[in-house]
This record gives structure tokens, C-alpha cells and sequence, in this order.
């Protein structure tokens, strides 16, 4: 059964939002990735997401730039915590998708993450079903380790080569 | 029968969108007044947009401020032409709902008006009614007119008594 | 004769601002296309709005970048519905030109689309005609019922394929 | 034991975070409360992040205004999802903080919200424990019916008065 | 004869426009002053452009708002050097007329000075004027050397009672 | 003797001060260019303002990005009118050097022209030098005839070819 | 003998530069105050720069807002490490003057703080003299410990009262 | 002895941060470089800053990017003065670890450089080392003078071959 629910408004999005499929796989948490459009098809989303928890849903992560509607919508229509993703569109680096997601209405909670940060968004809904899942738990913190380890080989590549031959 | 449906978010929205009601008042154009959020009833709101024309409804007016779905979410139900007004919520001057509003992806086209320009929106909704209505094409040239005669007034005033006393 | 009147202030404008007249060649919306300038030609433009309705123009839709005086002098002109597009020139993605045109003055009003929305322009207008237009009204229905099939076509496709083969 | 684990780095932001307090006391949700400063306290807020699952913490709620680093400091030293709620300081209208704590580097995320939406970081933080937590879930379903039912009535109201005595 | 032509489309920019005839007054240099719109009133403007050389104005001031279409307006029906006053309306701080002001198409200039800066858009005037008025030159350098001299007795004042008594 | 005076901080801002120099070329105005940076040689660039009326200066012309204080500089040291062309450096478009060149203090002004204006800048300059040179008014006016009937060509085309052959 | 050299443009700018003076004073760092502008007395403020080392100072400290050329020309002109205030001015929140002061070109360093963040202002003077000063250094550490002091006795005081009492 | 201690949170920032030690390179300062991340080796990086004094460093070169945390970190745990570089990363361009890192609380303060400023950071380091360091002082007095001279050569093949043939 799927753990996560990612939506996005168009194909075109799919590039950006690769990095959090591939954080879940890596994770080994299950999900599911559907295109629906918030302004194109709104009732297939209102639909996807009024259902998504009896679809074993846990957490949703929505994609979307520009007007960027498609996490607010998901918020609207279901409980479960939705995280969204503000994707560049054709102007403004993402600022317009970062304000639409961001400032949501009092009551009605969707967690952004940073512009194209389709792969903090995967992180996000592996924090939250964490809480319950010890196992998941190991591999974050396993991934944690593996993310400073990383960091701490390039420093000992550059401390070994210097600036100049890094 | 209403021409014009006025939806916005919540109450705290009225002062400003009473702009809007107050111009088509005077251009005596009816109009019906709504409020409803895109988030916190979004069935509702959906209901509203997609039954409006069946209610008589010619065009749209609506006003959202921040995250600002409301717009977009009327657009996404209908077929009429949907005015939307940026407002000023409790950051950056308005600057999200006029991104969240004017951005909309390509398909699904919102009229932005600018921000907390409730006025204007009535007046586009009137120029957009006008095309079928001469009298309401009557009365838009008359308001043009007493605008401009005010202009003059403002004027002559200003070469009568200077700018000290103005 | 044509009923929408597009009008742009220079050649350089015409990448855009073709997809508007590709929109409405799809509506089978008559149309008529011009480029004047509002600083550079400023009696031309001014002309070509005031006698815009005695050609049958029914909408006007100004694109301009930078400055984007165009849409506003369009609205100063005549009392038909104008639609602006915001576009991008030599800096600040078009941001410039976004609030020239939304921030018009009460009582003169410009219906904004998004920054190089010329497409949404042209649908703008198509909403706007449909109001007196059973059949316009018909195809602008069949265009949104095609946008929706292309999204769930676009869906079914990821269904079968996953993120990795999309 | 407390569930929610809120931190912030002055008592100055008290008023905002008092959102966050009084919604949780709504939900039922038990609470912890603390100020700690990411940049004159840095030891003191490292320890609580590292020590806060040992204390029954599930979720963290960071306010930060201006530079707002406490969020991404929470969340660099625990694996429990951390919400950062960017404050309005000194400028900027909190664009300074909803940039910090939205813009984090792939591998370490953070949940954002609008800036100084206290109220919905405590919402968001009611669904990430609904999941495992059929009671809230009752709650957060009621909530979103007041919520709901509020807007229902201030329509009623509209109707009832119209604009004008509202 | 007046020099200088200053023009504002609302008696609402008088408090700001205003430092402009102040400064004008204390430079001996006579001017006129137009309340007239580039939206309300645009044949109005255009003429009174295109004639304002014929009245004896040297250099135009044009002060405007928001969508701030004004200075470019003039700069459309004249040759004459037209100075643009971006002046704070209601949102962005002035941000919308400073862009729309600066961001001329080329080959129409307009001389934009700071966002409410009514006094250096006097003193600009009175620079260009001084290149053929020698009388005018030496004003101007005895306004200089004023300046100058104010601040070296606040300094002076500072000097004797420190920060705390200043 | 040359009448205007450019100056540009670096040789990297030559390809687009240029545009100027083409400008004053084609008008037929004198003109000497100078490398000088307000911060990199500053005394230099002071002594050059100083001096630039002896030198037969009537207008100066500083294109400067980024921090972009040589405007202000030579407002500081001269009488002269001095026109500031904000450059696109390594960031934000430009917008650091329109803020730094638009926002003088009150009582040291500078003409802002947009970004990467040179062009404008140069006729900027020449609107100021027509005031006392009728040849040059005679110039002015052909360039902005022949600029309209550039404008009235393209469109004639336009109604050739339509928008696909263009 | 003053070790810092505090210069600011207006005497307009004392109310915030005197949380400079009061965090030197809490310090026990001399320093001397003056008031001279960039644009208004060029080269007092020259002259102010190239002999400040021979008076004493061991770092200035210049505050400025809007076009916030002070600081750049104290860089220009002194080899001396030179912090730059930006402050608020009459727009923008004192984003012109972060700019300006921050974005300045390769070759000459300005250390900018926060939008009147004339206290860090004061700090980093501080850190900066301490190098060679290890009273200071004792004064600084101090100064941190104590900082932190009043953060935890502020979350004591939380702890005992709560949120609703604090 | 290192005197400079540069830190940057991935290996991405080498080519900014090069142009650092070139310039230190240049000038003859000593300097260590380090690779570790505020959010993913905070622990490392904490100690890193602790123990910079011990380790014979004096100014602290931090360069970060996006939320940009590494330069308050370091100003967090010593009293050593901390420069920061805000580093473009994916969006805005730079202006995200811009605010971050200009906009510390009172009491921590860091010197910010501009965007991609890791040149005037190593020339903001020199020239607070070089006031217990008289070689240094000579040293950047000669770097002030050599690019004195290459404006100055500039110039003089602009003066020679025009804007033409530069």
C-alpha cells in the first residue's frame, strides 16, 4: 500500500519532481505519483485527494509553480499533512509558487519546502511517517550519516589537494 | 437576476470589496454577494462557481488576499469570465495575491485587477457586460465623463488657488 | 469582421504574442492584429482605441513589456474590455511590466493576465464574447474538456510508465 | 508527556507564537515550550533538538524572524519533522526569515509556513500526529467542520444584512 | 514665462509634489502647475504635451503613481526633457510607479528620480535650465554650498553635545 | 568641443555604454568617454567632475552597476545635469544599481534612466542640450518621426503578412 | 585616542547609530562620531576617510540609507576595514541601501550588517579590534556569556509563568 | 600559522571561493580551507568554529548559499569577526543567503560581503588583519594602487582607440 501520495499539475514537472521518488526509493518507502491539475481537472484532484487517505495515504506531497494552487487544494480536501513543492514556471525563479504555497489561510496548513526542493519534500514526508515507523527511523538516521560522511570526504579530498586540483 | 456574482474568503475582506458594490450601485447594475473560501469550503465554493451562470450570473468578481486560490478556483468551474482583486492580507503589500492570481497556468485565464482594486474590478465587469447592454454603455460613458470632469474641477481649483491653498 | 483587436508595440513582440492568435484561430475567433506604439506612435494608438468598437472590435488585448504604457492608453480610450499581457523585456522577468498594468488608477480598469500570458489573453476574450455567444460558449466548453483529456491522458501515460520511463 | 515540542529564540515573539500555544490547547495537544537562541544560545539549542525525542517530543515548531536560523538548526540535530514559522522583525515584512527557512540545502528539511501563521504550524503539526492518532483525527475533522460551519455563517449573515450593515 | 511645466494626475500628489514648487520658489524659477490624467483626462495630457513648449516651458515634471503612465505620456508629445516623480500610492512602496517611470521603451526618454522625490526632481530641473542661465548656475552653487554648510553645523552641533544630548 | 561627458567605472560596461555613443553619434553631439571608478579611483573621478564644465561638458552620462555610485559622484562634485544608466551586473538584473542610482538623497539629484538604458541616456542628454540649440531640436524631432515611421512600417508588414509569415 | 570612527550622512540617522555608541560605550571602546555626507560635503567626507588612521582609528563604522554611498566612499578612500549600516529611509525598508552598500565592486570591501543593525555594527568593530586586544576579547566573551544569560532567564521566567502569563 | 580560516558547506562553492584564496594567494596571507555544512555536520562545524582561535586563526571567511546558515554558526561559537559570502545557489540570485546572512539578531553580528563575493570577503579579511600586520598594510596599499593603475591603463586605450575599436 502507497505511503506517500505525490501530485503534480503537468508533465512538464515531472524532471523536478524525480528528486522525490527517487529520495522514496532510496528510503524504501512506497508511493504513488499522479498528474492531476488543480485549475484543469479540479474535481479528479478534489477527488484524489478526499480519497487519498482510504488509498492508504499518509502524507501528500503536491508539486506545483506559478499560481501553484495544487497544495492548497490538496489541504482543503483532506487531513492528512500535505507538503508542497513551489517549482519554477516561466518567471520570477519560483517566488510567485513559493508566496501561493507559503501564505496559505489560517486553518488550512500546507509545509513548503524550498523551491524545486522535490527531494526535501520526500525527506519531509519520511520525518512524519518516522514517528511510527521505527525502521523508517534507522534509515533516516542512516541517511543522516551517509549525508555527513559525504561532506566530511570532501573536505578530506580537498584538504588532500588543496583548492587549486580539487 | 444578479449580472454579477461577488465571492471572497471571509468577512474581514468586505471594506475593501464594498468598492466594488458601491460602483456597480451606481452604474445600477445588480449583482449578488457571497462569501466562501477556497480552503475552508472549498465543495461550497466549487457549487457557487459552477452554478452561477444558472443563477444569471454574467461575470465574476472575486476578491482573495495572501495564497489567494479563490480566483482560480472559480475560473476552474466555469466558463464566465472571472475578475479576480488582489488583497492586501498581513505581508508584503499584497504582492502574493497578485502573483497567486495573475500567474495562472495557460488554459484557465483569470482577470487580475490590482491590488485591493475592488473598484476597478466592478468596472471591468461593467465594460465586459456593456458589450450587450448599450444603456449600461451609456452609463460607462457617463462615469468616464464625470471623471474627467473632476479631473478639471481638481484642476481649475489648483490654477484658482495655487498649491499653498489648496 | 473582427471581433477581438490585439494590439502590441513592437514586432519583437510577436513570439508571444502569436499565441493568442493561434488561441483564437483554435475558437475560430475572428481577430485583427497591430503594432503601434503608445510612446513611439502615441496619436496612432490612441486613434486605433477610439475607433476600435466602430471596426466591430468587441475585446482588446495589449501586450507590452518594460514600461507597458500600451493596455492602460487602450483603456484610457475606449470603453471596451482591455486585457493586458504583462511581458518579459531586458529585465526583472517581466515584474516591470506586471505592475505598470495591474496598478491602474480607480476608475480606468485593465484586466491582467499573467507575464507572457498571451494565450490566457486570448481565452479572457473568448469568456468575455461568450456571454453573447451560444456557440463560442460551446467551443470554449470542448476546449476545456480537451485541456482535462490531455491531463488525463497525461496521467495514464505515468500510470503505465512510472517517473523513470515517462 | 509533551507532543509538540515549540521553540523560539526571544520572548519577543511570544504574541505571534501564542497562536500556535492556543490552537494546540484547542486540539488537545500537549505542549512544550521554549526559548533558545540559534545564534546566542547555540549550545543550549543544539541540546534540545538532540534531546527532544527523549522527551516525548514528535513534532517541533521553530519561530524565527530576520535571519532565522533556529528551524534549520532544529532540524539538522533530530530527525523529527521540524515546522518553521518565519516572524515578521525589523524589515522585509518576514520575506527575510520565509527565505531562510524555506531555501534549505537538499538532505535537511523543514516544513514552512506563511510568515507569523503560528496557527497553522499548529495545525500542521495536529496532522503529522493524527496519523497514529485516531482521537486528533476526530478533532482536526471537527475543527475543519467550525471552521467550515464559520464561514457558512458569516454568509448568513451577508444575506441577511447585505454589504452595506454587515 | 514659466520654465518649468509641472503636471500631476490627482490633487492627492499634491502634499509630495509640492517639495518640487517649494524648491522651485527658493531657486527663483517660475513654473506652472497641471493637475491632469494620463487615464482620465488623455486628450487633455496629450495636449497640454504637445503645447508646452508653445507656453514657454522649458522642462516638464511629471509626478505620478502606481501605474505611473504620466511622464512617459509627455515624453510621447514632446521633446522637451520630462523629469518623472515616482510617487508611493497604495501598495509596494512606490516600486510599481518607479518601474513603470524608469523602464522607458527606447528612444523615449524619461529622467526618473528617487520614489517621492519631488525636491531633486526641482533641483534636476533647475540643473538643465542653468546650462543657458548663468544667474540660475550661481543660484544653484549657492544652494550647494547651503547644503553643505547645514551639514557641517549639525556636525558642528554634534561635536559639542555628543550623541546623547544632540 | 564636446558637450557630453560619459564616464563608465569599468571596460566591461562598453558594450552596452555604446548604445550611447551610437545614439549621439547619429544625432550628431560631441561627446568625450571616460574610464574612471568612483571607488577605484575616486580622486580621479572627482577631478574629472570637477572639471567637466571646463572641459566644455554640458551634460554628463555615468553608467555604473551593482553598488553603482558613480552617478551620485558626479552629482556630488558638479552643477551639471548628470544622467545615471543603472548596469545589469552579476546579480538581481540590475535592480541593486537602479536602487543606488534612483534613490539620491534629497538635493543631489540624478536623471535615472532604466536599466541598461544607454540609448535613453544619450537622448536624454539630448533633450537637455535642445533647449539652447535648434539644429539639435531639428535633429530630435526627425529621430522620434523616423522612430513613429519605423513603427508604422513594421505594422504595415504585419497587415501583409500576418502573424505566421512575419 | 579613538579607535573607532563612527561617520553618518544626516543627523537624521542619529536615533539609530546611537545603538552604536551605547554598544562601544557597554564595551569600553572610544570612538568619535561625525556627521558629513557623500553627496552634500564630498570632500570633507574624503578627507575624513584618508586621515582617519592618522587620527586614531582602527575601524569606521558608516551608516547611510537609501542610495547609501557613504560607506563605499569610506572604503574608497582608506585602507581601514569599514562597516556599512543601511538604514531605513523613506522606502523599500532599506532594501536601496542593503544593496548599495553590500553589492560593491570587486577590489573594495565593505562589511555590511543588517538593516539598522547599528549594534552588530558595533560588534563586529569590536571583534575586529580584539584581535590585537585581549581586554577586549575578555570584554567581548563577557558580553556573549551574558547575552546568554538573559536568554535563558527569560526562558526560566516561561517556564514559570507559561505562555498566557509571561 | 593560518590566519584565515575559510569554511563553505559543499564542494559546489570551490569555484566562488577560489576567487579567495587566490586573492589571500596574492597578498601573501596565510589560510586553511574547510568543507563542513551548518545542517549536515553542525557538530563538526560547531567545533570547527570553537576551536578556529586555538588553531591561529583570526578572521573567519564563511561562504553559504540559499538559507545560508554556515556564517551565523560561526559568529555563534567565537568572538572571532566572521565574514560572510552569500553564494548564488538555485533561485533568486543569492538574494535568499543574502538576507539570511546580512539580517543576523543584535548581538551576533557577521560582515556580509556582496553576491559571490568571495574576493572582497579575502580583501575585508586583509585589511582587518593588517592593523596589527604593517607588511600587510603595505601590501594592500599596492594592490589599492596596481588597480588604481589598471582603471588608469584602460582609460588610456579607450582615449587611444575610441569606443570603436576598443
Amino acid at each position: 500500500m502507497s505511503k506517500v501520495g505525490i501530485i503534480m499539475g503537468s508533465d512538464s514537472d515531472i524532471p523536478v519532481m524525480k528528486d522525490a521518488t527517487e529520495m522514496l526509493d532510496e528510503l524504501q518507502i512506497s508511493y504513488e505519483v499522479t498528474i492531476s491539475s488543480a485549475h484543469r481537472t479540479p474535481d479528479d484532484t478534489a477527488d484524489w485527494a478526499r480519497e487519498a487517505r482510504d488509498r492508504g495515504v499518509e502524507v501528500i506531497i503536491a508539486g506545483a509553480g506559478a499560481s501553484a494552487a495544487l497544495p492548497g487544494v490538496g489541504a482543503a480536501y483532506t487531513e492528512l499533512p500535505v507538503i508542497g513543492v513551489p517549482l519554477k514556471a516561466w518567471a520570477f525563479d519560483g517566488m510567485d509558487a513559493l508566496l501561493s504555497i507559503a501564505q496559505m489561510p489560517p486553518g488550512v496548513p500546507v509545509a513548503t519546502v524550498g523551491v524545486n526542493g522535490a527531494k526535501n519534500g520526500a525527506l519531509m514526508a519520511a520525518r512524519i511517517m518516522a514517528a511510527s515507523d521505527e525502521g523508517l527511523r534507522d534509515h533516516l538516521r542512516e541517511y543522516g550519516e551517509k549525508q555527513a560522511s559525504v561532506v566530511r570526504q570532501k573536505n578530506a579530498r580537498l584538504q588532500e589537494n588543496g583548492m587549486g586540483e580539487y
